[in-house]
């Protein structure tokens, strides 16, 4: 069974109109780690899972001494998923370690495919759930006490019959891990704007996510004089403009006002509280500082020409994941032995191997996304690019290999 | 029973932790108009209603061949309402015709306290109901077959005896009108500003509501370049600043976004699409033009520059009525003639002398709102304006009926 025909199995799990809502440890993810089992068993592999249910088939190496290179991504989506997003880049790390085998290409390391358990944080409050647990960046204890949206806590999901953990398939103890590779569908339009079907990450974004509100004076919207007005949503669009004008000045960043609440909403009354988030993303923590001094200085004007008071606060403060240059050269000689261009770009979204790149060299590929569509049901890489990328992780697996030995 | 008494009698009906709500025909509202009814007749008024819930109070004038000048308001309230919007205007009515009768002064026409059936427009989609009926402006037959957001008709409403019409009143079917008068609260701040406890209004506002609706193009926050964006929200800010400086520059004017709805709102994803209210009124029309033609303006470049696409739609129009300048001038000698200071204002909210102005000489007094407050509990207005509202109300009946002899 190739990628495509794989991503097609796949697909299907959790399927609705909106899209693919496949959360953690809910039957229709276990469904898809099942059919990883499935697949991992035709093959060959050695099949282990931890107790945090990530999952993992092993192909061995030649050097039984070494830590194995770890390949993977995640099972699970976003409630208005698409098949590509985490999937591609579990079913594509089986599909290249299957293709190494036909090629009877055997490594010095220990190859294993890996589904993380819960990359998009949608069902329980914590993203990369279980590539944290894995690097010891979260607390295992921690984790199992977390409770989902549902109202289920996360020892209670893993022991459920309907998604837990699987049957029939090892726990292990071992965290052993010499490096991590991810193949991830962009998410961006950028590889399909240059034309290209492969990219090399150079670092994972650091982020900032901020929450805002601006205090302004409500009133009837017939009666209060314009110049007797402090409008908390004239004063928050002045924000976001500033926002946005802050990103693109500095450059090398993004800067996005996704959600915005005004209170009271009412067609005839002059809003008195706007709620709004800023999310702010660079490879280059300075530019982010750059980014967030504008905005206080803009909060500084608009409070004093409009009398309203605005409060800042810092919900989320990641640093950037740079990816390892060893193995980012190593994938590069591995790209172009493939006679295949490929360009660098800076991962806006998170990812698994922001977790994994604390603990061990870690590089990722990109293929493209159309339309830069993400986590939605349109959500689609093409299949030549999709089957390329295989080949692509293949050839760096390789590559890296001779590299870490 | 004063002014203050009364008003206090009233505001406990429909009362609860977030203001008033006492929408029409409903068993709150039904207490008021029992209240006015006994008030009335506990002060020797011939009560009347007519078929759509209107209430009449009347005082005989020495000419019986004189129609009635009607002075009053209305008794319902929005759901957050306060104890003064309306509910002061027909208490103040019937306290008007009381200190008359006490000080043994008899008009010429006969006065008419009325509290109009339904002015907000919160149970019914029809605001002004009772009124617009009563001048012509609706038909009753349309009215009755309203649903309301209970799912109740109005019709079904009149006839229930909870909230329903009055029993023992009357059921009048003319419509005889030689005047109307209309004391009501400000519902802005420009009054207290002035240091004034009276004002005469010149005009009730011309209005124009729309809804524009910004379609952009989503994505993911962190994976898409801030020049590939058609961010839905920034366009909608821009437009939302580009309107309130529009009513700036003309004057005379204000406009308000007071509703906005952001899809898909989550925090990671760039805006699709933002739909928005706005609100325009001037006692001028033409500014309102004005307004609409640099909206239209920035709008075109908005979607050049941003390659969005706004949708504009105009759900009301509603034109200005100039209050009757023999009557301004009549309240403004009798202002004078109590030694009271007073200003003239537009009025930007709409009134039930809209309607009636449409078929007599009509015009109204306001009094201030403390902190211009409006539509909320703590609307409100100090008591010695309350009082003093009642002196002016009766000295400008004494003049209009001498004006209007």
């Amino acid at each position: 069974m190739n990628v495509v025909e794989k991503l097609d199995a796949l697909r299907v799990l959790g399927a609705y109109d909106g899209g693919i809502d496949r959360a953690l440890l809910t039957p229709q993810e276990r469904a898809a780690r099942e059919l990883f089992a499935q697949w991992a068993r035709a093959s060959g592999f050695a099949l282990t899972q931890d107790r945090v249910g990530n999952l993992f088939a092993r192909r061995d190496g030649t050097r039984a001494d070494y830590k194995p290179i770890l390949i993977g991504s995640h099972l699970d989506t976003v409630p208005t998923g698409g098949a590509y997003d985490g999937a591609y880049g579990v079913a594509a790390a089986l599909c290249a370690l299957e293709l190494l085998a036909a090629r009877n290409l055997r490594t010095a390391h220990p190859l294993e495919a890996v589904a993380w358990a819960g990359e998009e944080g949608s069902r329980f409050p914590l993203g990369c759930l279980g590539s944290s647990v894995f690097a010891g960046l979260s607390d295992e204890a921690t984790v199992r006490a977390l409770v989902g949206n549902d109202g289920v806590t996360y020892a209670e999901a893993l022991a459920s019959p309907d998604g837990g953990l699987l049957d029939d398939v090892p726990v292990r103890e071992d965290r052993d891990v010499a490096a991590y590779l991810e193949l991830h569908v962009e998410q961006g339009p950028v590889l399909e704007q240059l034309g290209l079907s492969l990219g090399i990450v150079t670092a994972i974004a650091a982020q900032r996510r901020l929450r805002a509100t601006v205090h302004g004076r409500s009133g009837h919207a017939g009666t209060v004089p314009m110049t007797m007005r402090a409008d908390a949503l004239c004063a928050a669009a002045e924000l976001v403009l500033a926002f946005e004008a802050a990103a693109r000045d500095v450059g090398d960043a993004v800067a996005t006002v996704g959600r915005m609440v005004v209170e009271p909403n009412g067609t005839n009354v002059i809003p008195a509280q706007v709620t709004f988030s800023l999310d702010l993303r660079s490879p280059d923590e300075k530019k982010l500082d750059e980014i967030s001094g504008q905005m206080h200085r803009a909060i500084g004007r608009v409070e004093s020409q409009r009398g309203v008071r605005v409060e800042i606060e810092m919900l989320e403060k990641r640093s950037a994941t740079p990816m390892t240059p060893a193995l980012r050269e190593a994938i590069a000689r591995a790209l172009d032995g493939l006679g295949e261009k490929h360009a660098d770009l800076a991962s806006g979204a998170g990812h698994d191997a922001m977790c994994l790149g604390t603990i061990v060299p870690t590089a990722m590929i990109f293929v493209p996304s159309i339309g830069g569509e993400s986590h939605v049901r349109e959500e689609r890489t093409a299949d030549r690019d999709v089957v390329l990328g295989v080949e692509a992780l293949a050839a760096a697996i390789v590559e890296v290999d001779k590299t870490l030995a």
